[in-house]
């Protein structure tokens, strides 16, 4: 069936630290792809759409991007970047460098999180969710939110690590984030992690209290997802997941605080890792490239 | 044109306190409309049907609900009152009780916070908006949300009241929230803000500290609402809302506590009152009739 209907695609995955292109189906199958770094936002669009080029015209182009990006077709700074501190890529324009490379070829872009949960929705674990959302938790807190059956784009874009929760009992660390401090993502992002305890988070064993800490503020995070667009699904990945055992006990935690008020269901059920693993974001950047 | 339009529809606003039902047009308009306090389920109900009886037999009947109620139309319990602690409301059927009285019109059911911003949305304060929300504080606070120009309902239910916000410097107090304690709804709402200062909110003038503590609140909440949402307009409503100055010193503090990272824009335009007072739900039911 979806052999039949697949069209040849390109995905474009576009990190702040690594690109991932690749030549597949419009259902989301890979059949090759290339990673590289991400470094001046010329040269990165050059590999990639070489590297795409030497495979074909693709029937449409699909892109999972870094942001803050204008991904609202009708804003006149459709497909650029806005206020990055990224060296070079403030301003540039994904959708003007992909048209001069393949030009007629319908473009759908979203930004990496979406694109991620598109693909977890898709094939991978949030399968059949028609409210889900993917939580990114590494250098920075993203999340990507689908609503009704629609990824969540709003009037101009959510930034899910950007508002503050609750403290954790006995912590003090002041925060990380240049804007906020003791945002979410300013307490809870890996160099969060690394500052507050001194160690790098893939360096602290499972059963290091740090990463209770990181289940209360995650859970707390999710808690006001459930209060404000009910996803049946919470896909939490990102590096900084991958301790293990952090899963339940942002479930654990989840259960406490909500106390019942958000059904009885369980929550070691909603939060749940990509199944996709690393291929999430790329897979989901395929299937959006049908999109249009 | 509206005229020629639209049709002759029933709106039912069924509040926990009181219920108002109103006969008019699909496109809003209130020919008509009858204000009765909410008893028991039956009675309420043959008191709004009895009345709208005697006006006709509407081309549809638009309902914004208290809650939780399920909204979900492919669901077995589509229509009925979930946990709700006010007698005999529990498992109650709207939908039933009104297929039983007006047998094949066509229905629609939402929130009462979603019938609300529907209003505001049609006629009111949120006019043009694809992304916003209408954040109701009385007894409770609730919010109804609109996404990508849809309204949200998630997989359960948002219950917007019911996550925790980072606590204002000095307050102590306990939150009364009987399932959280200090969640945003245990901390302010109209009771939370009685038990805190011993005085009803409505007693308590406007250079009161209450107010600029109500405000952090409340910012604290629609941050989140920015970080998830993206909302382009939060309209502020319920009886708590209408201490002078309360929207200013919200968006005073937003202003701050976002700190230039959602956009520069002036956030006195974003937080705003309901336009149409009062009527918004009442009037959001009716445009919901012509929704099915």
């Amino acid at each position: 069936m979806s052999e039949s209907k697949a069209l040849p695609v390109a995905g474009i995955e576009l990190g702040g630290t690594k690109t991932v292109v690749a030549w597949g189906l419009s259902d989301g199958t890979i059949h090759e792809e290339h990673r590289f770094p991400t470094t001046r936002p010329e040269e990165t669009f050059a590999t990639a759409t070489a590297w795409l080029r030497e495979r074909g015209t693709p029937a449409g182009i699909g892109v999972g991007a870094f942001g803050p990006v204008r991904v609202n077709p009708a804003a006149p700074d459709f497909g650029s970047l806005l206020a990055t501190p990224k060296d070079g890529w403030q301003g540039f324009s994904i959708t003007g460098a992909l048209a001069a490379a393949f030009p007629g070829v319908p473009l759908t872009l979203d930004t990496d999180v979406n694109a991620a949960l598109w693909g977890e929705v898709a094939l991978g674990a949030a399968q059949g969710a028609t409210d889900a959302a993917y939580i990114t938790i590494g250098t920075g807190i993203g999340a990507g939110i689908l609503s009704g059956g629609r990824l969540v784009h709003g009037a101009v874009h959510p930034e899910f690590g950007h508002f503050k929760v609750a403290r954790a009992p006995g912590d003090s660390f002041a925060g990380l984030c240049p804007f906020h401090g003791d945002c979410l993502e300013g307490l809870a992002s890996g160099p969060a992690i690394a500052a507050r305890w001194g160690k790098a988070a893939a360096d602290l064993p499972a059963d290091h209290p740090a990463w209770d800490m990181e289940a209360w503020y995650l859970a707390h995070g999710i808690l006001a997802l459930l209060a404000i667009v009910s996803p049946s699904k919470v896909i939490v990945g990102g590096g900084v997941s991958q301790s293990a055992g952090l899963h339940a006990k942002i479930a654990a935690c989840l259960e406490k605080i909500t106390a019942g008020y958000f059904g009885e269901g369980d929550f070691t059920d909603l939060v749940v890792p990509p199944a996709l693993e690393q291929e999430a974001g790329i897979r989901g950047a395929l299937l959006l490239a049908s999109n249009h």
